[in-house]
């Protein structure tokens, strides 16, 4: 749940008046996001998300996450769209903090995907992908293989309070994960979301509205992305892999972009490394949470669990990957 | 801040589904509300407040809460509507609670009201107790008098914590009340709001737009109400009273409804008492709020100030009323 900043009726009424869209009718925090403060603003012309960066996000990289959505939204893709104030500007001030209004996008996300929503995630993903290939403005992944290490310093000398066999695993991936994970160009690189959980996919109705929640987003290798998506989506409550639901979002991705044959081959190692982080960062979050807080924190068991999976299997055809 | 139930999409859409208001577009929880979860409902025909009642609230009460919304309502007073199902009931269940779905209410609540948003809110309460009077439901007031001493004594041996003089002046003022408070039927009753804080009053542009949060409602004295408000809207940040804003305040009141004789002599006693039940509620929570929790306990300090004021003055003259 998001850390609040209290923004006065007055302070909203002036930052508003700075763009196009009529007055302010109401405004409520909502409980969704993490690093910041969102707010469903709505106005004579319509309803917003009011978005102020808290201090977890650096305002350095603002500008890219204002400019991708930018690009998307302009290529036809949907997410949130920056608005602009009559200067031009998508990014204000309001309440002490960096500040931006954003379309709003109507849809729920869904609690338990089904095949189906996993075939539609996997062509919205590689639509991402593609219309990611002209964005000129560049972020590295702040959270990719080389941060893994430096993430598990901080948290290895607890890890047996988490259990006692996760220590020498989270040792052993490392190590394979150093030695073997993709330099950079060896396979295809672009725009990554990085974080597509379902809690940041609209579906309504029938189809899927839209992306959201882009404040992982970076450039990497864009089956990093796809390797995300398959932990994410494509387990289980019990944990054992769907192959039904990662044959459905694969067969979709690739209707939109095919993998490349080097993609296929690292698509377990990417599987492997993208349940490490996740692992990695619940496990300091779980380790560090402050006692009595609201915020029940994830359990980095289940990325335990999934990462085990990712070792066992042979090939990515156990996702489902269609034959080659 | 709220505690969030997390409601599935499919069990919000069959929920959905059982009121005439179309499919749902969205649904996000709003950081609105201590003692519920509430979510912004956007339908194909509106926008929705959906409400699930958590366990601080008696599900006997709901009948009560939601039948006054209607009422108040269906007299004109700007309120939320409860919507009924096609079953015609107006409270249902969802995700194991009771839950209601009543109508959006526009508009901002003010952080730093002004003496003319007192007025304001002045002629508002009392069209709310003019509207109330015809309402049959009954519901005593769980915080009243009586129940002062019960709560003072769950906090009295640790109240030294907060201010040393406190538990001295919390007995005498205690002794007080219980000795003079209004016996039943000495001061007009009726449906009072009893928790009229800034936060609960919309304002849109220049008007007020409504009330919210009827979950404190009940029977009582309604110059009672008038005190609350007294507490809650006319003392300046740092703590002296604006005359002022309580002369807009009660003037507005008394536009629409003239209070007796008997209630302007009784107001001091009135204020201090409401002073007095938020002091000893905050007070509580000020000692047990569990450690490194999100929410911030409200400064009972602050109602400690405000009782002092109304001890010290000599009648009502000094919150503004106008000579009789």
């Amino acid at each position: 749940m998001a850390v609040y900043t209290e923004v006065s009726d007055e302070d909203l009424d002036r930052f508003v008046a700075l763009y196009d869209i009529g007055r302010v009718r109401s405004c409520k925090g909502i409980a969704e996001g993490v690093e910041n403060s969102n707010y469903l603003l709505q106005t004579e012309a319509g309803r917003y998300i009011l978005t102020l960066y808290e201090k977890r996000v650096d305002p350095n990289d603002l500008p890219f996450f204002i400019g991708l959505m930018d690009h998307l939204a302009s290529r036809g893709l949907g997410c949130p769209l920056p608005v602009r104030a009559r200067s031009g500007a998508a990014l204000g001030e309001l309440a002490g903090r960096p500040a931006a209004i954003v379309t709003f996008l109507d849809g729920q996300w869904v609690r338990r995907p089904t095949a189906r929503h996993c075939g539609l995630l996997g062509e919205a993903l590689a639509r991402m992908h593609l219309a990611g290939r002209d964005f000129a403005v560049r972020r590295p992944n702040a959270l990719s293989m080389p941060s893994w290490r430096p993430l598990w310093e901080r948290s290895r000398a607890r890890a047996h309070e988490v259990a006692p066999e996760l220590s020498a695993d989270v040792e052993d991936e490392l190590k394979v994960l150093e030695a073997s994970w993709p330099r950079e160009g060896a396979l295809p690189w672009g725009v990554i979301h990085a974080d597509l959980f379902p809690d940041n996919v609209f579906f309504l109705g029938d189809r899927l509205s839209g992306l959201i929640d882009f404040y992982f987003a970076c450039d990497d290798m864009l089956a990093y992305d796809v390797a995300v998506c398959l932990n994410s989506w494509c387990f289980e409550p019990d944990l054992s892999f769907d192959f039904t639901k990662g044959r459905a979002f694969l067969a979709a991705y690739e209707s939109v972009r095919r993998l490349e044959p080097a993609e296929v081959e690292a698509l377990p190692l990417l599987a492997s490394g993208s349940a490490l982080r996740f692992l990695l960062t619940r496990l300091y979050d779980w380790l560090n949470v402050p006692p009595g807080a609201l915020v029940k924190p994830k359990d980095p068991l289940e990325y335990h669990r999934k990462l085990r999976f990712h070792r066992s299997i042979s090939g990515a055809a156990a996702y489902g990957l269609d034959p080659r």
